[in-house]
């Protein structure tokens, strides 16, 4: 009997080109069926809630697959564990509804920027953040933020390269927080993100913090739906795919 | 003319094998000495705070060196840093009094040890904190903590080689805190430590947390003045040196 797995994926993604399965480089889908197959030894493929690229993390990705085995849920868990490089750790494995699909049933993903804002270099946090010497207006980049909450067309924050025929996406709430050591935290959940999205999302709110732009430039960097009214794209050791929603 | 220069160091210890220099493997130390020839084309001593081990990271360490060099702290600390790996980054350089020495004028230090008390394993946190699975009593712990500030002789919770002839040491203040996610968070603030003692007390704090000891037997391990009463030694990973006083 064909069963349909679930897997809740934590990942450092610093030594890996992304999510998706490439045919030189190292990444999390191929680890991951690899230990499958191992496993297994049956060839598996893992179907993601979605990409990430290269050097961002995760703390709650999703993928399923189907398989033949018998191996429980419990002991697919700890075999991966057991197999995979300790920068991939399996939270969690599951039975899943035979018809599910973790990229098209996903009706939610948070995303979360890290930030480490202050004029001292550092080492420990360096993976995990995008550092800003310049002093941010927080204040600013909270009001710059809400004005991308709700539904609209995110072109001009979608990556070169993508020809996604619809940008239209629905932003379902957002926060940015202050803490400690000028550690400044963004999330975004939306249902829906395009490519690079919340990295262009981020450049240009951070330009909003320096001062470069004022929050209102937002709406008409939104309607003019072109990616040269956006600022550049904030870096990939930063971001981290919080959760998805099902 | 001989300057005196204090350094303040971050460093993430996870691919160095402690502060100190070795024949044969990476210190930090020695790295930044390495550096500091490069920059003044003479060998230089740098004086740390005190020793870290292996695996043990600092976001506040303080060094001082002597040099006849003429370069200004600001280009010494921009040159460190470029010429260092980026897991170590010089916060702050600084003229310094001529007889300053950062291990004898230290007066007191504060560590941070980070566990992580969660079920599912870690991916993102590995390198900076101990994974605990067994649920923790924090409360028990803080109650234990509060045993081990003052004037205590710290024999029993001194690491095994060591042999120093006074191992009476004051622990000025403590703190336990809870985060998000499992995050358990223990500082200690003390005139000094022995070699391993933040780690031993932090491996017998876990033991309360866990009920295998009563918060009520830490005074009797410290009057007993035997390792072999306190508990394992917490892994380097989730120990920060935070700061030094002088």
């Amino acid at each position: 009997m064909t069963r349909n797995l679930k897997l809740t994926i934590e990942y450092d993604g610093t030594h890996y080109h992304g999510w998706q399965r490439q045919k030189a480089d190292a990444t999390v889908q191929e680890a991951i069926e690899t230990a499958l197959f191992t496993m297994t030894r049956k060839p598996v493929t893992l179907i993601g809630s979605g990409r990430t690229d290269a050097g961002v993390h995760a703390r709650g990705q999703i993928a399923n697959f189907r398989t033949d085995s018998r191996i429980d849920p419990r002991s697919f868990q700890k075999g991966l564990n057991s197999l995979l490089n300790d920068d991939i750790a399996i939270q969690d494995c599951s039975e899943g509804p035979p018809d599910f699909h973790a990229r098209y049933d996903a009706i939610a993903k948070t995303y979360q920027y890290r930030i480490l804002n202050r004029t001292i270099p550092t080492a420990i946090d360096r993976h995990f953040s995008w550092h800003i010497r310049c002093p941010l207006d927080v204040t600013a980049m909270q009001t710059a933020m809400k004005h991308i909450i709700g539904r609209h067309d995110f072109k001009s924050f979608e990556g070169g390269g993508s020809n996604k025929p619809n940008t239209v996406r629905e932003v379902k709430a957002t926060t940015i927080c202050e803490g400690n050591n000028g550690i400044v935290v963004l999330e975004i959940k939306a249902d829906g993100f395009l490519r690079y999205m919340v990295r262009n999302i981020t450049g240009t709110l951070v330009d909003v913090g320096t001062g470069k732009l004022s929050p209102d430039a937002i709406p008409g960097i939104l309607e003019g739906r072109d990616r040269a009214l956006a600022s550049p794209t904030a870096p990939p050791q930063g971001l981290f795919l919080m959760s998805v929603e099902y």
